[in-house]
């Protein structure tokens, strides 16, 4: 166990999680055995269905996704990513090193359906909007972005039960000769209809949390900069409202009364504290690094929903038809007319 | 006078602003003569500092950039331009469609410096960050990049008074491996502090509202998607506010003490109205199409404290280092060690 907290965040989210899942769901720890057992010590309600893995060492959460590699082996991380591979757990969940979690994820499980890295998703506060790509994938062309739209739109499904998920691409505008050139080319190919998606064309920044489409689609450094510009703006924005409700007395009294609503609102508003990666032979989710028990509790549910989904065999099959996708532009998008941005 | 609402916003905007400015600063009216004469009509006391020039046609809101120079000629936006160039306003302020503005600008004025396209910068509210590019240059190369601190650095300084802002350079993280060739090669060239800058490196999406530095630095795809994402943002969470506010009795109670409060943090965060095009020769700024008379009265004030600054000197006068900048990388930059994001 890693992350910033470790065991005393990890085993009060085991309590909170179980509690919703079916009694057949057990989970196996991964750390220091003698502070993980002191931990289940105080829950002998869970105790049984909870199994200790012993690993003498843990990934530092600064350590560079190459070192990892080399030095990872025997990890709490590597161990927790080998059971999956191994089939002795249906998921991994981490609140460590998110850049070691993904070299090591991939280098043990793989990429399923020649995908190529994975990416990692997530799901915008309240609306439950998917986001993807949020800092996996740095450079992306068009096909990388049509795989985002394949892969998020198996997930959305997945995570929320939406039958039929709708999906935009992120660009500057709404029109055909907008964006860079890549974005453009991705346009292309999922308007053509090949593959088995609801593609409703571009969107831009302010649709992430208007709940226009089900799914996001953009490259892992806008994604990136987008999502956290988004938290910012919100932290700040909080920080101006206590501001303004400490203005005065008045103010404060006000905000006395609307305690209760302004509480429920921030918990409304908390960023969604569990990113899957997707693309891998197996579930594998980065928790926040500074993950409470709730959010931890939260991440461990979602495994426990998405493991009994079928969204890898649906990024399977709609992987399939992508080469088709790819081939032969229509003649009349072959030659778009002169981008002026 | 164009934008979606045009002289009944534009004339109270004047009246606004010319409260606050010193008597020798008048106006340029360019639009339908009747409509405007009309308006000033029911404002004696500024209707000497206003001379009305009569423009037959304006540029439609959804006209593309090619149309709008084709056809622009004797449109109300294409006047107030020709009479910066001719010295006759020593700024134009528009309120009409983007594209068309930027590239009519572009055509009248031209670069200064050997700059290639204007860039378009907004401030966030409170803050004042300076943050560029937002949308007019999709495609950026490490060269544009800096060009962008040149520009974004003088703008800080003419419109805030700052006088020596410091700069950072968005990234998804703060190591230099991190991010995309141009990001990274645009830091080297930054860092080398053959510019006349103070350069502080990279920034991520959450330092665009935290104040770390004062100019933000990124291409126009990621700066027009942050700056959206993070307005959706703003907006999303005052929806939610208001739904809380109004979910019983109490809160209800406590948002009518609140009040005044709540109306001042609105004030607060609403998103500056104006975005000067930066790299003309001339001043341009763009307000944005559904502002208030109470915004187009800011970008007017702006327009006029831009032009008592010397800030298009400035810019040039750092453009002239910059190809000593760009030559030569240091040794131990040449070959970045293998970027693992």
């Amino acid at each position: 166990m890693g992350g910033d907290h470790g065991p005393p965040v990890v085993i009060p989210a085991v309590v909170r999680a179980i509690a919703s899942l079916p009694r057949d769901v057990g989970f196996l720890l991964h750390g220091d055995e003698s502070v993980i057992r002191a931990g289940l010590a105080k829950h002998p309600d869970i105790a049984g269905r909870c199994e200790v893995r012993h690993a003498e060492r843990v990934i530092a959460m600064d350590e560079k996704p190459a070192q990892a590699l080399r030095r990872g082996k025997g990890t709490s991380m590597w161990n927790a990513v080998e059971a999956v591979r191994e089939g002795q757990a249906v998921a991994a969940v981490s609140a460590g090193n998110t850049g070691a979690l993904m070299a090591i994820s991939k280098l043990i499980l793989r990429m399923c359906a020649d995908l190529e890295r994975p990416a990692l998703v997530t799901s915008i506060p309240t609306l439950m909007t998917t986001f993807l790509d949020v800092g996996a994938n740095i450079d992306c062309d068009a096909e990388r972005l049509v795989e985002f739209a394949i892969m998020g739109e198996a997930y959305h499904r997945a995570a929320h039960g939406v039958p039929r998920p709708t999906v935009g691409l992120l660009n500057v505008g709404s029109e055909e000769m907008k964006g860079h050139e890549e974005v453009r080319e991705a346009h292309r190919v999922l308007r053509e209809g090949k593959l088995d998606l609801d593609y409703r064309g571009f969107v831009e920044g302010d649709d992430i949390t208007r709940g226009s489409v089900d799914v996001i689609v953009t490259d892992g450094f806008t994604g990136n900069v987008a999502l956290k510009a988004m938290e910012g703006a919100a932290r700040f924005m909080n920080a101006e409202l206590r501001g303004a409700f400490t203005s005065g007395l008045m103010a404060t009294l006000g905000a006395v009364l609307a305690r209760p609503a302004l509480l429920k609102f921030r918990e409304r508003m908390s960023p969604t504290p569990a990113a899957p990666l997707l693309g891998l032979n197996g579930i594998v989710l980065k928790c926040h690094g500074g993950a409470s028990d709730r959010d931890f509790a939260m991440a461990l549910r979602l495994a426990a929903d998405l493991s009994r989904s079928d969204f890898s065999a649906e990024i399977e099959r709609n992987m399939r038809r992508l080469p088709c996708a790819l081939a032969e532009p229509a003649p009349e998008a072959a030659a778009p007319e002169g981008a002026t941005e």
